[in-house]
């Protein structure tokens, strides 16, 4: 196939599949450990999420790797010659950070938002290829703090009161989805390269 | 010399050194954490471990590197060029994972399996080379929980009873062996290049 | 320019910048945990930190990087081709372990003790390029380790009772201080590139 490399709809989906199972992952780490809580259940919960939340994640996966890709960010040498490690520790790392997230409940606010942030510029780092995926990595920052500002303010669930928060949401969120975002956008470049 | 790379007499003890040393490194973190107790004393006490402990972990340590080595295993570009560097990257790696999972009793289990597999991860994608060294760690994996399984059930030890567990040892224990097959496989590699 | 490269007035202020900016908010991590508490206060605070300490840190990011320069640490290819990248690596590394030596109280000393020099070691292995980054280590070790010894032994600081000591200070400080040489050297390193 010549022209320019597709996400397709096989590839989207698979980013959707990816986006959707490391959410629930994550939040199952946030819900157990008492971070944050629902507080209406208008849909049915899918393991400790209600179902909306992986929905949101995996189309947000979706969206930024055809985002990335669609703005021209391609494969670097290491995501060529062996996808399936790069792709393992990219969700891998993104993983991790959520679950240190969920035990920061009991440390100074101040470290454990000195310590994701560390921990995010790492990953961000490690895996970016491109301009395009900081803006992605920005985009999901955006977007996902911005919908979790609306949700906490609508009282559809909250963090605990023990957790640092910055308008209703917790003060290391925007480490998560900045990593999340970069993620996102190279598991799109390395589905999208898988496919040419 | 000619011929295949070997491990050699020489090899295999600086491999069952290093096992047995990382061994009671970690170990300690178990028993001082109260992560795990003795509960038989058969044998001398070396540091907090009983003497069978760092003789298995050794053991397995050179059984391991000689595997990979026999199975044709090879050293990498980097691990040609620096290998005491990626030595001990590798050995950092999984005594920080060794020293993680004794600090996991008061995080909610899920959790912290959540945080054991994801670092597990980075470390076997950070440090494998070969797929002889995924068959190394789920080798290491399999031996050693089945071994810890055995000795739990007898008595012999026992996981704190806030550690989750599964047939008796933490759930986190595949992590935890599955980087240290790697990282086993990977020093058997990086001893026989050095010899080579 | 022909010549060797050198550091220069305005890398030096960046340095020092650098390794204050950074000193202050790793201070802050300890002094907000309560791993620290400064006794005395003849100068003024800046923010959670007596002045004399930033200007501490600062003066020895320069020097460490002046003399890692000095000596003939040169930059790698991945410092070369991406600075920016490699530098922000450096810096998030070093304040993640600053911050995680601050959530050490509560757990068991021998554990935090290899967990902080596991990831030490971790840093150091990652980023060192040169033997002279290792003397930088050391150097870093020996005169901010030495300085905090003096310092507690006056009453001008105290680490907390629950943080396992040795001569008045955490026994892992030395870890933080080697990491931060490497650190400290490299970013030398990185500036005296950019500008040659």
């Amino acid at each position: 196939m010549s022209g320019p490399v597709r996400s397709g709809p096989t590839g989207l989906a698979a980013l959707f599949a990816l986006g959707a199972a490391g959410g629930l992952i994550g939040d199952m780490c946030h819900v157990v450990s008492g971070t944050t809580a629902y507080l209406e259940d208008p849909l049915p919960y899918v393991w400790e999420s209600q179902l909306w939340f992986p929905l949101m994640v995996g189309s947000g996966t979706a969206a930024l790797g055809w985002i990335a890709v669609r703005l021209g960010a391609s494969a670097g040498e290491a995501e060529r010659h062996d996808p399936r490690r790069e792709g393992a520790s990219m969700i891998a790392a993104v993983l991790a950070l959520y679950a240190l997230t969920a035990i920061m409940r009991g440390e100074p606010a101040a470290v454990g938002i000195v310590l994701c942030y560390s921990a995010a510029a790492l990953i961000c780092a490690r895996f970016a290829g491109d301009r395009v995926d900081l803006l992605c990595a920005v985009l999901a920052a955006a977007f996902g703090v911005g919908t979790e500002i609306v949700l906490s303010a609508a009282g559809v669930f909250e963090y605990a009161d023990d957790v640092e928060q910055i308008a209703g949401v917790a003060a290391w969120l925007p480490a998560l989805y900045l990593a999340y975002g970069v993620v996102a956008a190279r598991l799109g470049v390395l589905v999208a390269a898988s496919r040419a």
